[in-house]
């Protein structure tokens, strides 16, 4: 009776811990929570009434017009004609599926990479090929933390996987990656955005965590090194304004938005107006540099906390480096010093999830059939200090359990 | 580079109307848009703070509650576990597309319908068969107008087309169907209801319009009249409500709801919460009874301004009733008294457009190859009097000057 395509909905395991994590009194560091005191209700005042009628599939032309102008600051040429606005960003995911994907369509991604990608790529039938995140030189980064993990995929093996696989589409998310935390280097972004362009790749970047950033390290958009050929970059309002308003945007290529804004329009029409009228005043607030500050101070001091209670219970179990931005911790599972083994996280979660702690088990960010095991995204922004630590202990005892 | 679906994108005629509706001093019978002085802001001291945090999947509890009540009040057998919010109804088209049609799936629908349904159900490559819309008997509306030109699908017609196609799913609009105005009548869903489960039918219900009512007749949904079988019953707020807060829902049964939940947190997560918690404040408001009420004044009035309008313009060039409710008169234009053809109304629009009057070619709601030509769908809930009166003296003029 169902299309074809119902028999690739990935299980329901990660709905399940995010609806648990809705409990009271659970610890949650599965999701990618905002933390509550950074929400504050807009100036309602700002919303006319006009905005409650319908409007254009592309979003309110002001604010297209201010993205585009962000964009631009971030070195991307584009004008607001090449904006689209959506529904949240994961909506941006299932539209560039619905563009590119048919069953057995490559498509490159991240290894590990945002979960919810691979589930509306392998939704629409992609065979979703993972490159992994190779190891970054040595050293301290700018805020006196060990230095990146790694340093993004490799230029060389995205070219090679690209004429391998026939792949015409690269989903990456070179800045706060999730769910390493990886941040491309500056030298870094321009090799890939050479690659993509020898290999005649699309590029899909994604974008969500930029501003919030802990140390100093570039950002600029992997789209602002390219020179034409056909991309699609986007971000959201999500992390650092409310994700409850569902807003996020894309830029695309002239070659491309056109048929996005028709399947948009397909989707749900347009987004919501009210939010493009609050992320707008936003956008032009006088006080926008200010509430970053305040939010990535925030975020800061929370990411500390969690690295001092993992040095404190994790230093046998596992690997991790303090993220540069985001909202998530990696951990890398130490191996049994018996059997060589590394724990699969995912046979931890019941067990976890009845003793009041969620958490995301690594596993779940590789795409279908790569093996890997011995993996943990632990989120940082949610939980109280008290939850941290609570949290953080029951994890480890329950780890070391197990080993 | 694309997938094969975007081969399926429908040409972009009818953005284009909708889109030069917008410029200033544009009269526009196009959209289905509700009329500006209804738009009143609502009260946003009842969003908390905690709404612009992200949200369940499936919905705010309190509102999935509340829309299962009212259904039930409908007589629609379902509970709030059934219900799932949408960023407006036209996302639940989106959904059971991807629930149900791959690429040459049959799919039953109204002749004409719902021109955007077409556009998702054929993006995703279904072959949509159109049932006819029957005869009515003669006689008086409740309203004084003339009855319904029609009683919707014939049941046999509907059994008989299933089994021939293999068709497993219909799209119906039982009350104040887009674009014809027809509103099937008692004993017609129960007969509809009986050839749904005699055929093994999945029945999707699209019923955005049945608050807008403007005669006695019956809106019993036909999901109301099924025991049992897989259904979908959509809803939407945005014709009694606000369009720009982007808010619907559908109600599925038992069998469907899990995976239709699993493709909408594919698609965008969840809907929007302000739009939801504000969407709550309403239905239990003590003022809603009388907010429709004064509705249904308003387009009421304005209806019946159309059908006089049209009365004076066009009794010697088209067929049209009023309808009982909803927000489109739909025209059937004469036959030229010496061919005998009827005029495709396709053919006027850049002429109608240059004059500064936008309005909807019948022929686009038809499903691909019908052939059908020479009608026109009205809109009468935006225009003011004046520009009423004065868009269909002009369309009239271009129509007999073709003629």
């Amino acid at each position: 009776m169902f299309s074809e395509r119902v028999s690739r909905l990935r299980s329901s395991l990660v709905r399940d811990i995010l609806a648990l994590t809705q409990q009271p009194g659970m610890i949650s560091f599965a999701g990618g929570l905002p933390a509550p005191e950074t929400l504050r209700l807009p100036d309602w005042s700002d919303v006319p009434a006009s905005a409650l009628q319908y409007g254009p599939t592309e979003g309110e032309p002001e604010l297209r017009e201010a993205i585009a102008e962000q964009a631009r600051a971030l070195g991307i040429a584009c004008d607001a004609s090449q904006v689209l606005v959506l529904s949240g960003s994961q909506q941006g995911i299932d539209l560039v599926a619905k563009l590119f994907i048919d069953p057995g369509t490559p498509v490159l991604t991240e290894s590990p990479t945002y979960l919810a990608a691979l589930q509306a790529f392998e939704l629409f039938g992609a065979k979703c090929h993972g490159l992994p995140l190779s190891p970054a030189r040595a050293g301290r980064a700018s805020d006196g933390f060990a230095s990146a993990a790694s340093d993004g995929v490799d230029p060389d093996a995205l070219f090679t996987l690209a004429a391998e696989t026939g792949a015409r589409l690269a989903y990456l998310i070179p800045t706060f990656q999730n769910p390493s935390g990886t941040c491309y280097s500056a030298s870094r972004r321009a090799e890939i955005a050479r690659a993509v362009r020898d290999s005649g790749l699309v590029l899909f970047e994604d974008d969500p965590y930029r501003e919030l950033v802990y140390a100093d390290v570039d950002r600029t958009p992997i789209c602002a090194h390219l020179d034409g050929g056909s991309w699609i970059y986007q971000s959201s309002f999500s992390k650092s304004f409310m994700p409850g308003i569902r807003l996020g945007f894309l830029i695309a290529s002239p070659d491309l938005i056109g048929h996005l804004v028709r399947l948009k329009q397909a989707a749900d029409l347009h987004t919501n107006r009210v939010g493009q009228v609050l992320a707008l005043s936003r956008l032009r607030s006088a006080h926008l540099g200010e509430h970053l500050a305040s939010l990535r101070e925030t975020y800061g001091a929370k990411r500390t906390a969690m690295h001092d209670a993992l040095t404190r219970h994790f230093s046998d179990l596992a690997e991790w480096t303090a993220p540069p931005g985001g909202l998530f911790f990696w951990l890398r599972m130490r191996e049994h010093p018996d059997t060589g083994e590394r724990l699969d996280m995912r046979e931890l979660l019941p067990t976890m999830l009845e003793r009041g702690v969620a958490f995301m088990p690594g596993e779940v960010f590789f795409p279908s059939g790569s093996g890997e095991v011995g993996y943990a995204r632990l989120n940082f922004s949610h939980a109280t200090a008290e939850q941290l630590e609570e949290g953080l202990a029951t994890l480890a005892e329950v780890v070391r359990d197990r080993m």
